[in-house]
C-alpha cells in the first residue's frame, strides 16, 4: 500500500496577472516540496484567475496564457522543483471557433484546461467537459467542451483528474474516468462561496467517494473577484467518504495529506474506454518523510462565515484594484456602521475614512452615533455639513418633495467623490440588498460608489451580523465596534423631518420575507401570496422590485453571499411590463 | 401551380406585455385577411417580446405565456380570423430543468418555440434547435434546444418552419427539414440591427434559397429593447435566390407576397426522416383575390440607417418605459447637439428639454451654440448657471485639479436629475463610444443618465452623422438642425481654462482607429501596433480602455449599432491586470 503525499494549493490569483499568479504556484510548490509532497494541485484557472469572462475569446490573451504555462514549467524546473508534478488550471487555446455566429462577435475559442507539469514541460492535459452556464457562470459562452478523459500514473498510483462542474454531473466524466480504473480522483475547482454552500459541496464530494470507493481531493480557489468570493474550503475525503483534510475558509493555505492507496493493477488496462489518455509521470525517490499532523480546519458558524466573506470581498476588491484606502459616509445608521466595521476588519482602521455629512434634517443621534462609531473603530473621521451646499441648489431650481430630498443624497455623493478624487480612496456605497431590491435609494446619491460591501445582505441579516460582530468582540474581551443605538433605533433615510423607512415600506420582517420569495426563489405573485403574505403587500413590493431593476443595473458591484444576488446571476430586461 | 399568399407581420412587442403584443398580432391577422393572405407569420418571441433574459426561467412567466398563446388562438377565432393559420413565436414551458447546477439558481426550463394557431387552437409547434450564446445572445443559458422538425401542409403546399439561428448553421435544421421535402422555408427571427448587417443577412437568405431551390420567407421583429434595436427588414426571396419582397427598416409593417409554388407530391412522404412532424392545416376557399402591388422597400444608405436606428432606439426606450419626455444638458458641443437632434426626431421638439449649464470656464460660443441649437430644433430650453452652486463646494473642501473639475460635471448631473425628479423626464447622457472607451467622462457627472443615445457611436462617426443630418435637412428644404460651429470647433470638456480634448487624448483619427482594433476586432497590443499605429499611443490607449471598464459598468444603456458595443456583448472582469 503506497502512501501518496498530496498537496493542495489554495491560492488567491488576480485575473490576468499571469506572472503574479505563477509566482504563487511556484511558492506553493516550494512549500509542498519542503513538506515531502509527491503531487501538487492548484485550482481551476489558478494561473489566469477566474472567471475570465470574454478575455477567453481574445487570441492575444490566450497566447499570453500559453506562454505563462510554458514559463511556469521552466520556472519550477529552474527552482529545483521540476520533479514535483504540478496540476494547474488555465485557459487553453485558441482553437477553431465553436460557431461562426451571425455577427463578427467573438465566440468560444478556448478550453478550460488542467495541465500537469513536470521536468519543465507539460506532461498531460485535460479539458473540462461540462461548462456551467447558469447563475454567475458563463462558460458555455467562452469555452469549448473537452471530451477526453485523463489518468496520470505516479509511483504506481492512478490519479484521475477532472474540473469542477464535471464532478457535479451524475454519470459525467468523473464517474466515467473512475470506471476506467483509478485510485484517486483529483478535482480542481473555482467554486464561489454562498451561504450554506458547505452543506452541498462536501456531501457531494463524500457521495462521489463512496459511489466509486476512491478518495476524492477537491482543491478550490480563494479570494474576492468582483462580486464573487471564493472561499477555499478545499477538502480531501477517503474512499469511505470520511473527511480526512480540510483547508480553512477565506485564506490562502497549503493542505498536505497522506493517502493510503491500492496500487494500480495492470488489469485496469484492458478496461480502458476510448478517449482515456494515460500518462506515466516520473516518481521521485521517496526519502524518509516526517509524519504529518492532521489538518482539518473547523468551519465557523454561519454568521462568522458570512462576515468573513464580506471582509475578504472588500479587501480583495480594494487591494486587487490598487486602492490603498476606502471612504464612506457615516450616517449613524446601521448600514453604514456595518460597512465601516467590515472595512476596518478588511483593511485596518488607518485605511478607512468615515465622513459624517449632516443635513438640516439629521437628528442629533445621527451625528453622535457616527462620532461614536468612528471612535470605537479608530478610523479616520471628518464632519462635512451639507446645508450650505444644498440650499443654493434648492433655491435656484425651486425644488420641493422628492426632488429636494434627492439633492441632499447627491450632494453627499459629490463630497465623497471629491475626497476620493483628491486622495485616491475607493468610495463605498452602503446600501443593503433589501434597499437595492425595492429601489429605496437615490441614484447618483447614496447609491454612488465603486463597491457595495453589503449589497447582497438583506436588512434583517444586517442587524443580525451587527449583533454577531459585537458579541464576537465582547467574547474576545474587545470593545464591540458598533454603537448599540445604531442597532436599536428605527431606520430612517433622514431626508425630511421625522422620516422613517416604514413610512413607505412594509415592516422589514414582512419585506425581507416577500423579497426572499420573489428574488431568491423567483416565485410569481400568486405563489408568494400562497405562502401567506398579504396580496396587496405582495403586489406593492413586486412592483417596486420590477421598477428598481434600472437602478440596480447602474449600481456598484459587491460581494455575493446568497444563492441569488443582484448582478451576474440575475439577468432581467430593463424594458419590460411585468406579467408574473 | 398554386399561389400561396403569405403575410409577414413585422411587429414591435414590449417584453412581458403579453396582452399588448397579442393585440398587435390580432391586428396583423385582420389586415392579412383583408389582403387575402393564406398564412401569417410574426417574429421570434413576438408574443412575449425578445430577448426575455432570465424571465424565461420563471415558472410564473411561462405560465402566463402559455395562457397568452391559448388566448391569442381563441381571440383570433372570436375575431372571425380562426381559419387563417398564424405562426407565432413565444417561450414555451416549463419543462424539466436541463441541469440541476451547483446551486439553487434557476436554469433553463423553457424552449424558444413557434406555434401554428388555427381554429382557436395550437395545431403545430416547433422548438428552436440552435441557441446562440455569444455577443448579445444568452439563449443556451435560458432555453432547452429542440430536436424535432416541422412541416405544415396548407392547400397542398408543404411549409417548413425554423427559428432564426437555425437558418445560419450549415447542415442545420433548415437544411434537414428541406431534405424531407418542402416547397417553402419560413423563418421567424429576432435579429438585431448592426451596421452592415444587411450585407450578411440577405445574402444568407439568398444562399439558403439557392442551395435548396425553395423560396425563403424571413420575418423579423422591429423596435428598441434596452440596448438592442430590431430593424425589421423582413424579406422574401424566390427559389432562385431573387428578392421578391422587402419590408421597410425600423417600422411596423405587414409584408404580403404571392408565391408560385409546386404543390407537394406524395412522393415526399417516403423520404421523411425521423423527427419530422407533418401537420395538415385547413385551407380556406380561395375566392377571387385582387392583384398585389410589388412591395420591395429600398434600403437607405449607411448613415441614414444608423440615424434611424438611433432614433428608434431612443423613441422605444422612452416610450416603452413610460417617459413622456427627455432632458439633456446642451454644452454647445457636437455630442449633445447630435443627441438633441436624435431626441427631437424621435419624440418631437415639444418633448425634448435642453438645459445650458455654463460654468466659469464655459466659452461664449458654448452658450451661443447651445442657444442656436435649441432654436433650430424648437425644443424647450433653459439656462442654469452653475458657478454659484459649485463655488461653495470647492471652498468647503478646498478642492483643486481633477477633483474640482469633476464637481462641475457632477453639479450638472444634480440639476438634470432634480428637473427629472420634478417633471418626470428621462435624463439623456450624451457620451459617445470613444469617450466611454477611454473613460473620458466624469462618473456621476456627465455620464449620469438613464439612456445614452450615442454610446455606440465613435467620435468621428458622430461628426459624420451630424453632417449627414444637416445635409438631409437641406436636401428637403428644411433648416439643418445642428449649428455649423458645433460641428467645426475643436472639442472640449471646458472644465478648466482653454482645455481641449487633445490635451489628454490622441487625435480622434488615431484614437478611433486604435479603439476599433482594440474593441471591435478585440486585438491585442502587438497586433494593433502591427496595423501601423505608434506603440506608445497603443499602450496609452489600451491602458485607458482597461481602466475605464469600471465606469462603463455603471453607465446608462444605449442603442447598439456596431458589431461590438459596450454592454451585453462585451463581458470583461472589472478586477484584472491586463496582459494582452
Amino acid at each position: 500500500m503506497p502512501r501518496l503525499r498530496l498537496a493542495l494549493g489554495q491560492t488567491n490569483p488576480i485575473v490576468g496577472d499571469l506572472a503574479g499568479n505563477a509566482a504563487q504556484i511556484v511558492e506553493a510548490a516550494r512549500r509542498a516540496r519542503q513538506r515531502g509532497a509527491d503531487l501538487l494541485a492548484v485550482g481551476e484557472c489558478a494561473l489566469s484567475g477566474y472567471p475570465i469572462e470574454d478575455l477567453a475569446s481574445r487570441p492575444s490573451f490566450l497566447a499570453s496564457c500559453a506562454d505563462a504555462v510554458r514559463r511556469l514549467a521552466t520556472d519550477l524546473e529552474a527552482a529545483g522543483l521540476g520533479d514535483l508534478p504540478v496540476v494547474v488550471g488555465h485557459p487553453d487555446g485558441p482553437f477553431e471557433p465553436r460557431t461562426l455566429g451571425t455577427s463578427n462577435a467573438p465566440t468560444a475559442i478556448a478550453q478550460n484546461a488542467a495541465s500537469v507539469l513536470q521536468h519543465g514541460a507539460v506532461r498531460a492535459r485535460y479539458a473540462k467537459h461540462h461548462l456551467p452556464n447558469y447563475s454567475v457562470f458563463d462558460e458555455y459562452r467562452i469555452f469549448i467542451p473537452g471530451d477526453d478523459l485523463l489518468v496520470v500514473r505516479l509511483a504506481g498510483v492512478d490519479v484521475a483528474i477532472v474540473i469542477c462542474e464535471d464532478l457535479w454531473r451524475d454519470g459525467g466524466p468523473a464517474a466515467r474516468v473512475l470506471e476506467a480504473g483509478a485510485e484517486l480522483l483529483l478535482v480542481i475547482n473555482g467554486s464561489p462561496f454562498e451561504r450554506d454552500k458547505d452543506e452541498v459541496r462536501l456531501p457531494l464530494v463524500e457521495r462521489r467517494a463512496r459511489e466509486n470507493r476512491v478518495p476524492v481531493a477537491y482543491v478550490n480557489l480563494v479570494g474576492g473577484q468582483d462580486d464573487l468570493v471564493f472561499d477555499g474550503d478545499s477538502v480531501v475525503v477517503d474512499g469511505t467518504g470520511r473527511l480526512v483534510a480540510r483547508a480553512p475558509q477565506f485564506r490562502e493555505h497549503l493542505l498536505v495529506v497522506d493517502l493510503e492507496l491500492d496500487p494500480a493493477g495492470n488489469e485496469h488496462d484492458d478496461r480502458i474506454p476510448d478517449r482515456v489518455t494515460r500518462v506515466e509521470l516520473d516518481a521521485r525517490e521517496v526519502a524518509e518523510r516526517p509524519e504529518l499532523a492532521p489538518d482539518i480546519a473547523e468551519l465557523p458558524d454561519d454568521r462568522e462565515q458570512l462576515w468573513n466573506a464580506l471582509v475578504l470581498g472588500l479587501r480583495d476588491y480594494a487591494g486587487k484594484n490598487g486602492f490603498a484606502s476606502v471612504i464612506l459616509g457615516l450616517s449613524g445608521g446601521i448600514d453604514s456602521a456595518v460597512c465601516a466595521a467590515i472595512a476596518t476588519d478588511a483593511l485596518g482602521e488607518a485605511r478607512v475614512f468615515g465622513v459624517s455629512m449632516p443635513s438640516r434634517y439629521s437628528s442629533e443621534h445621527s451625528r453622535t452615533d457616527a462620532d461614536e462609531l468612528a471612535e470605537r473603530l479608530g478610523c479616520n473621521y471628518s464632519v462635512e455639513p451639507i446645508m450650505d451646499l444644498v440650499h443654493p441648489v434648492e433655491e435656484q431650481l425651486r425644488l420641493s418633495g422628492i426632488a429636494a430630498e434627492n439633492v441632499q443624497a447627491r450632494m453627499r455623493a459629490i463630497l465623497l467623490m471629491a475626497k476620493s478624487n483628491m486622495d485616491g480612496h475607493l468610495v463605498l456605497t452602503t446600501g443593503n440588498k433589501t434597499e437595492l431590491a425595492v429601489g429605496y435609494s437615490t441614484i447618483y446619491g447614496d447609491s454612488a460608489g465603486g463597491f457595495a460591501p453589503i449589497k447582497d445582505v438583506p436588512k434583517l441579516l444586517v442587524w443580525e451580523l451587527a449583533r454577531w460582530r459585537n458579541a464576537f468582540a465582547a467574547a474576545r474581551g474587545e470593545k464591540p465596534p458598533i454603537p448599540e443605538n445604531s442597532i436599536s433605533k428605527p431606520p430612517s433615510a433622514e431626508l425630511r423631518p421625522d422620516q422613517t423607512d416604514q413610512d413607505t415600506l412594509p415592516p422589514y420582517e414582512v419585506l425581507d420575507g416577500v423579497l426572499d420569495a420573489c428574488i431568491t426563489q423567483a416565485l410569481g405573485r400568486s405563489d408568494i401570496v400562497a405562502l401567506g403574505f398579504d396580496e396587496e403587500t405582495v403586489n406593492f413590493v413586486t412592483r417596486l422590485v420590477d421598477r428598481a431593476e434600472w437602478k440596480r443595473r447602474q449600481g456598484a458591484i459587491g460581494p455575493k453571499i446568497s444563492g441569488m444576488a443582484f448582478g451576474r446571476d440575475r439577468r432581467l430586461p430593463i424594458t419590460y411590463r411585468p406579467n408574473l
